[in-house]
């Protein structure tokens, strides 16, 4: 396959993920324009400033008139409003691919909102959050060694899936695919539910009345615990929301492991206690040596 | 006062805390000597092979005798049998101090095995943990800048205080006091809630069917978030049931907590749920602004 050449790549929010999709693209030489659009004006700003983007659209029709590819890097909450508002102006060739944390609801929401061009759509989502946000963060090599993956439907596109493919490949991504509903049973275990219970804690202790004097004894041990706890709210609330059955439902089966636990330590059962420290403790060994 | 020299100083336990002691110590060029006891007689090798320590003892009566100072860095679990071993050796001018995780427990078993010896115990917590255990990660620097807490008790001996918390200081660590009572409060908050927290989440996932490829897709989040799941099984298995009312109260107080999340969720209330994230991010922030 000839390597692809983009005219126009179009950025809708460009905020860490969607400013470093455009860095990383530029450095592969296949985009020839790349122009941003974005609710907050002082951001898109700095992304011109920045060389992030080469120029900002005046209007959704100028936006989406020529884009080669179109990225939706906003939070899930947003996606809604930008897709209807993009739907009648996409043309026959555009690609169109988003960077949402879930796939269930993005879906769902591109089958009720892109009409025919359902099959032209390819829901994607690259893992390289960080608790940093907006187009100051967006660095050209995020993606290098980062999973991608691809959720594709039945009625995608065989060419614009495998074009998508490739775009991320070349910015250093490992692209995989699975099926919306497995990424998002995946991403709610090791993403979703660390986020709520960071929070969570974050939240709990932040509201005690000794909590200046708290958290003046945390140690390094705190401060990586409750790292996602300084993510963006706004995203992590649409997050919540958008997979909340599957999130639920693994809280629930957390709140029951952390039922067994008080148990444990209530019958001062030091064995068992110390069994499931050791076989957590040796999983994490053993993803950590695999994933070097 | 006189800067103080130790002519032996005794450390039952020479892991991560204990080794870092002595190196710490041996940095001011306080100690003339540094005698290590340990189970393990392959890690007393490698600190003697180190020169974290000059010697092991051969008998606890040798390791005793003539000591100005003993710390007993184990973990609890241990403390009630080495406190026995050495109380009958102990010698007037010997001072005593522990660096256990919590403090009520062993102040508990201090009254119990050291009889008049008690006031010239000076129980004190070292916060300078890590998933890392055993000699081989000991380092003279871990102290500086970390909080060493101190829990004296009303018959503490002043002076005996004093050149404990010197010693400390003199190692680059801020020295504090308060109660037992306060301490294990404080730090089931922040540290041993969290450690549990994690390690149940770790043990959850790695029990599930398709653990390892839910794990593969896990990232830098992930990897924060359970870095204190890889800590030592049998040292927080021992924190776990020495400090267990306190802590079983705060779980339950977290547990709470979840159950409020969840409850947020599943109605829907992207406001109340932003509200709290914003919550826990700003106040990680001002805790990062402040501990800079």
């Amino acid at each position: 396959m000839a390597r692809q050449s983009l005219d126009k790549l179009v950025i809708f929010g460009v905020g860490l993920i969607g400013g470093s999709f455009a860095l990383a693209v530029r450095r592969t030489g296949r985009a020839k324009r790349i122009v941003g659009v974005g609710r907050s004006r002082a951001n898109i700003e700095e992304a011109l400033r920045r060389g992030v983007i080469d120029e900002s659209a005046e209007s959704m029709a100028s936006a989406v008139h020529g884009a080669d590819l179109i990225l939706l890097a906003l939070p899930v909450g947003q996606m809604r409003k930008v897709m209807r508002a993009i739907a009648p102006h996409l043309e026959m060739h555009t690609l169109v691919t988003d960077a949402g944390s879930t796939k269930q609801d993005v879906v769902a929401l591109a089958r009720e909102c892109l009409g025919t061009h359902l099959k032209r759509f390819v829901p994607a989502h690259p893992v390289a959050g960080a608790e940093l946000s907006g187009v100051g963060a967006a660095k050209a090599d995020l993606f290098i060694n980062k999973n991608v993956v691809v959720t594709p439907l039945a009625k995608t596109d065989k060419n614009a899936l495998r074009r998508v493919e490739n775009l991320w490949a070349s910015c250093g991504a490992r692209v995989s695919q699975m099926t919306p509903r497995q990424h998002d049973e995946i991403f709610a275990a090791v993403s979703h539910l660390p986020h709520l219970l960071a929070y969570a804690l974050m939240d709990e202790i932040a509201a005690k009345p000794d909590a200046a004097k708290l958290i003046n004894y945390a140690g390094s041990g705190f401060r990586d615990f409750t790292r996602i706890a300084g993510s963006s709210p706004e995203m992590w609330r649409d997050i919540a929301l958008a997979n909340r059955n599957i999130l639920l439902k693994q809280l629930s089966e957390y709140q029951g492991q952390l039922k067994h636990v008080a148990h444990l330590i209530r019958k001062g059962d030091g064995a068992a206690l110390e069994k499931m420290f050791t076989r957590a403790r040796n999983a994490r060994k053993k993803w950590l040596r695999d994933n070097r």
